[in-house]
């Protein structure tokens, strides 16, 4: 494991790498899109600009990097999984009928449903045509099987939307499938390019996909401490969308069985007073069991630490190491 | 060109043909979706057997067997390409709020936008990634061009909604993009698995190109003629969304300046009474611009029958000239 009590140091290593990096992603994103038509240009840009954190194609670069792979066509390849992960974002922010992303507007508030749907659809296809250009089939598998595991996923997060009764199990099943897969393929074409063979290009897909899930439960505890000038979302908008993420789970059954009877009722019919959405965030908070949760991804944090073993020691290697620190400590 | 003057002639060989490889097509449209997730499964059997014309994957298998292509292998990619032409169909339903598909409910009416948008998802990528385990990239990098001209189509429909202004050329060019491209590709592909060369690759994508544009422009004359018992869609509905298809083009060509300038300020508004409406669309049907527009499709089946030349004698150039009289002739 990483030392955990210096996570500064860590994340400086991960902030300095990604300073440097970032310029270059940025301009591949502007380069593989500036010929878009333009009726459909501006919400593309709209979606690129809002910004994110970019960890995705970084993933990529790191990977490769840390499997001896130097060239630069990295770039290409790394910009497509974010192109998937912001098409799946246009898409999701119709489902979840969400207003802001990353503390702007969403694209289907400022250009409608329709332009973000077919938007969504340019986005995943623009991907696949970048993979397709490597000539190399295992990068479009990998795209495709990772899109039809995320859609999965939020499938199973909507069919169990306001189900009190969701186990453990299916919510570490949907977070897998909406959030794991994606990073999880960001590493595995970062492997692929490198060239790498079956066992370093399986190491790749199991770091990602544990980081991948890990991120996803630091993201759910975030839900309820991080408040819209922080992290771009409202304060408790799973609470109120009816998502039941790991900290309301802990949270029902931390209290009474009468209070938890109560809760559920209400929580599946949607029918919880804003006042009483604001005392479960509060108590949430003071049972600190946001800190309970992030202590749950450390488990995923393990996984994907061992799978960093085999690879040389070289200073992506160590970047890749602080990543793990820098998903553990984030607050947005 | 092919005799016009004997139809059911023609129509024989297609019907035929197509009686022997549809079930073979469906078969494989249900081996390649069968292990879907059962959160997904029942939307996209929905969509599958709303049945459809088939004609994409019947395209893919004539165009690579009139080009000496004898191995099985050729029903995956076949039914890749009805895949992503089900995928567009379930995010379009959506973008048109239509009730209606192929005479049954639409599935966003069934199982929810949510549903239909992540579906529409999967079933893009599901096309993928069997185009992927061909490992040839050209095969999925065309798949790639087709979603993006396809998508990038129907957002310039959208743009130009209720824009009387229209002129043929970008009707040709809406059409092209949102119907054309998905046909070039069935024919392109076809082109790619039998091992054509570029002159041969080149031909088919023209063959699929004109074909393509004609079917949408018979499929716009239809709009005004064919009634929802025997096209599963209702009559004039193109003109109640707003879309200026060439029959409303061709009928403010014909109409006298001062009922243009009416018809063209209420049509952009939306203000036409339901009257209003059953009135231009009689109107139509008396002038036979119906009729006068499938004669315009007659113009892009011309060059795609010219592009046929090349293919050597066979069965299946039989077919493919045949194709050309149905999509002519075809009244649903």
């Amino acid at each position: 494991m990483p030392n955990r009590a210096q996570p500064i140091l860590f994340m400086n290593v991960l902030t300095a790498y990604m300073a440097q990096e970032l310029p270059r992603i940025n301009q591949t994103l502007h380069d593989v899109t500036c010929d878009l038509e333009p009726e459909v240009l501006p919400l593309v840009e709209h979606v690129l600009k809002a910004g994110g954190k970019r960890i995705r194609p970084l993933l990529t670069i790191l990977m490769a990097r840390a499997m001896g792979y130097t060239k630069d066509d990295i770039y290409p390849m790394a910009v497509a999984v974010e192109l998937l992960h912001s098409a799946s974002l246009l898409h999701d922010d119709i489902l979840d009928n969400a207003k802001l992303r990353r503390g702007a507007k969403a694209a289907h508030v400022v250009y409608g449903n329709s332009h973000a749907i077919l938007g969504g659809d340019i986005l995943f296809a623009l991907a696949n045509k970048i993979a397709a250009s490597y000539q190399v089939p295992a990068l479009t598998h990998s795209l495709a099987q990772a899109i039809m595991h995320t859609a999965t996923g939020e499938i199973k997060e909507i069919a169990l939307l306001r189900d009190p009764h969701i186990t453990r199990r299916q919510y570490l099943d949907i977070i897998t499938g909406k959030t794991a897969y994606l990073i999880q393929v960001a590493c595995q074409c970062g492997a692929i390019i490198a060239g790498g063979d079956t066992k370093a290009i399986t190491n790749a897909k199991a770091f990602g996909l544990n980081l991948g899930i890990a991120f996803q439960i630091v993201d759910d505890a975030l839900d309820y401490t991080s408040t819209a000038k922080v992290s771009g979302k409202p304060l408790g908008g799973d609470l109120r969308e009816g998502k039941f993420t790991l900290p309301l789970v802990l949270y029902l059954q931390t209290i009474t069985p009468e209070k938890r009877t109560m809760v559920m009722a209400k929580l599946a019919k949607n029918a919880l007073t804003d006042q009483e959405l604001g005392v479960i965030i509060k108590e949430i908070q003071e049972l600190k069991l946001d800190i309970k949760t992030r202590d749950e991804a450390g488990t995923f944090l393990d996984l994907a630490t061992t799978t960093l073993a085999p690879l040389p020691q070289c200073p992506e290697k160590e970047v890749l190491i602080s990543f793990i620190d820098f998903v553990l400590h984030r607050n947005k």
